[in-house]
């Protein structure tokens, strides 16, 4: 596979995590059935929810670790990219600054295409605290937390998902399951930190619908380019330092799924 | 396997489809425990709302391709088919003609096993913006998207659906694990995308329910025909083009799935 | 594997089919966190609902069929048991006899179990329409469904899951995955139809909590032996009839998942 | 592996499983958007409810059984350890006295990292019926069982939490689906008992909160070693009593999943 093919499925396989993660948030989580429009029942929260949008995410990823994993090896995520850079299951920094561009924009494409679709329903805005579904702290994070609480559950959440992507992509561990894990580990993620920073642990993720929202929303997005790929860089460390076999770290180059 | 036995199992897994992913919606989304029928509740929301719908959905593929993927290659979709055409994975118009008609006279005879259930409880009527689950845009849209949006997300959610298919069932991938793979992707789509056009991805799934309601909701089918086999034509041609190994262009006739 | 030890499995997976499944509905479903218990809500309908019911009656069948599939085959379900029979996939009356008979004590077992820590609430009672989340129609459906709509739903949903149970076992599929798709199945099953029968497709799990609750609620039992089984065995017959391969009837002996 | 190695991976399965799972049930089950942080509904449970966080329990068993399976055999819970130690599964007391403490360390660090996340919102107090969704029974119980009813329950559960382990590890079973048959058992034995006890069967995890809590709830927890312990244990006896092959019983010492 040439870099550029590569690229173009982390190009995909990103758009999809935006526009299935954030659309699914947007679209439908607080949707309310009116009564009016359904027979029998009067007003009913139909909406899927933060578990509908944790399960979103995570689908996104574990269909497309599935369908391009062969290809591109799935990554989705800059701070994915940084983390397997780190534990040497990558090679060469154009193969990460590709990956992250692609990813980049990717994460851009799918906030523009969402902005349409979500513009089509009279009266859509981007008011309230997360427009787009953007990710925050403070004023902006949902339930209020402070950016200290944001700071923590970032590095920490992004720690253990790539522990979970480094150990179930191991050819010790049954690799064919690996992008269950992995897109179930996503879920998991949101589950827990969606109200503190409506969850990111990807770069690209916080990235494409702030640039749409900007002002102070826009002025947020460092935190979550520097806790993920923090978090990240430091799993990649200790799962080398702790788990890896001796052979593995000079033999393997092999891509994970 | 003969034609004619994988077309049974095509009508067999579209009428699945939709009994499970319409009547679920139907019968079971805004359910509400009465508070005179459960001993220590008063009214409470039990129904299972659009992740509960989205799920069901996305089982009924799951089940039915683990069950009938060796015998048709488990598609119970009309512009599955003709994705998977365009991708050269099926070969033949006999083929693509009889799953189609068998698609379609699943999803017909499903509609109306669920209209004969629905009639058991009294005060049922075929009223409301999507009565027996159909799809819309404008006033049929649960919440009142336009046509734009519409088809928008009609041709993107179809687009990856099939991109997820064509990768998933890709002999480089896990080939067992694609029956789950797909089925939660349409799980996915169904979290994004029912506020909107209460999600096709699927002509025969549109066909069914709408040809039970007449009207004007028939009258918007056309869209669902449109949009998701432009949707999943477009991936058929870009996966060929951008992802297939060169050998498997030609080499390749085995059913995917 | 002995006929007793395999009969203990089938005791033991219906016991926990019956305990989660009706354990979570009696519970769970309805849960609401009362405002002096949680420190930062009003009262919040908590409770897991349908989706929740559905999601915990079909993980018995997958974690059960993963643990005892390799000893019993993993029926917990005397139509499952018919079905296979009619399908020639088990042999012999006095392994159908020993595991409906197992199948139906660990039912009751379990619902014992279950009244025992039900009553450890104050106020716990055997009234409202479905206690110990019995089956029923008429003025038993939870949701007011007829008797014929009761008898459809049985016969299609449990027709469907021996399809997929029988389906997903076949030896061109890729068994290790069946109890994944036989356990999502019954969830599925359950999303459909909880509002119209509260979901049997289980003679034995419509006898384990009737038995207790007694009166008119037992003596609708009869519709939950009577429609899954006619469901299961017409299942076996077609599914031979159409989907079997010719040297597959007269060899195959093994035991399904 | 030394054992100091797997017991750094049983501390941080077991911190992950702490973190994850009462970390959903701290900060997102109860989760209501403010009318005026939601630019279209006003106040809505969004909160993941009882659902969610049996979710979040299993998925952190799933993926950490994928990631560090094949390390430790992936524990996370000393009535695992007892009751594989029992089964014969784990061979030597140092092993279980490490993986034990490791994971009470693990519990415990985990539970003060989310104290330290969960004061990071304005008013946050350890108040409440289950402060840190800690266990409990009679006033501390979440629907307010008995103490006979928490003590039922958790034995059960327990008991088939670990039917289900020395099931699915089996050699006889497809080993490489144990971890999802392990976390979705998880995941359903919260569906069922949450309100009675918020659900323990795992020691540490009930261990590491209360310490934060302190008072009679840490008083409690002598019932969350005791009843989990007990269950472990009977479950490691039946099984190898009933279900073993009789050479399994002396030859095999290789680790489960």
């Amino acid at each position: 596979m040439s870099l550029m093919t590569r690229c173009i499925a982390e190009f995909m396989g990103t758009f999809w995590l935006v526009l299935g993660g954030c659309g699914s948030a947007v679209l439908a989580a607080a949707y309310t059935a009116d009564a009016t429009k359904i027979s029998d029942t009067t007003s009913f929260p139909l909406g899927i929810g933060l578990v509908g949008v944790s399960l979103a995410f995570g689908l996104t990823v574990l269909t497309m670790a599935y369908s391009f994993g062969h290809i591109s090896g799935g990554h989705f995520n800059p701070a994915v990219s940084f983390g397997l850079f780190v534990a040497k299951r990558i090679r060469g920094g154009s193969t990460l600054a590709g990956y992250i561009a692609a990813q980049c924009l990717g994460a851009i494409a799918a906030a523009g295409v969402l902005f349409v679709i979500a513009s089509g329903k009279a009266g859509f805005a981007l008011t309230g605290s997360n427009p787009l579904a953007t990710n925050g702290y403070g004023v902006h994070s949902p339930d209020g937390y402070s950016l200290l609480s944001a700071l923590i559950i970032e590095v920490v959440m992004t720690f253990f998902f790539l522990m979970i992507i480094l150990g179930s992509t191991d050819r010790r561990a049954p690799q064919a399951l690996a992008p269950l894990s992995i897109g179930f580990a996503l879920t998991l993620i949101h589950l827990i930190s969606i109200p503190v920073t409506n969850t990111s642990v990807n770069p690209a993720r916080s990235l494409g619908p702030a640039l749409f929202v900007g002002g102070d929303v826009l002025g947020q997005v460092w935190l979550f380019w520097l806790a993920p790929i923090a978090g990240a860089v430091l799993a990649g460390l200790v799962y080398n330092a702790v788990f890896s076999e001796v052979v593995q770290e000079t033999e393997r180059v092999r891509e994970p799924v």
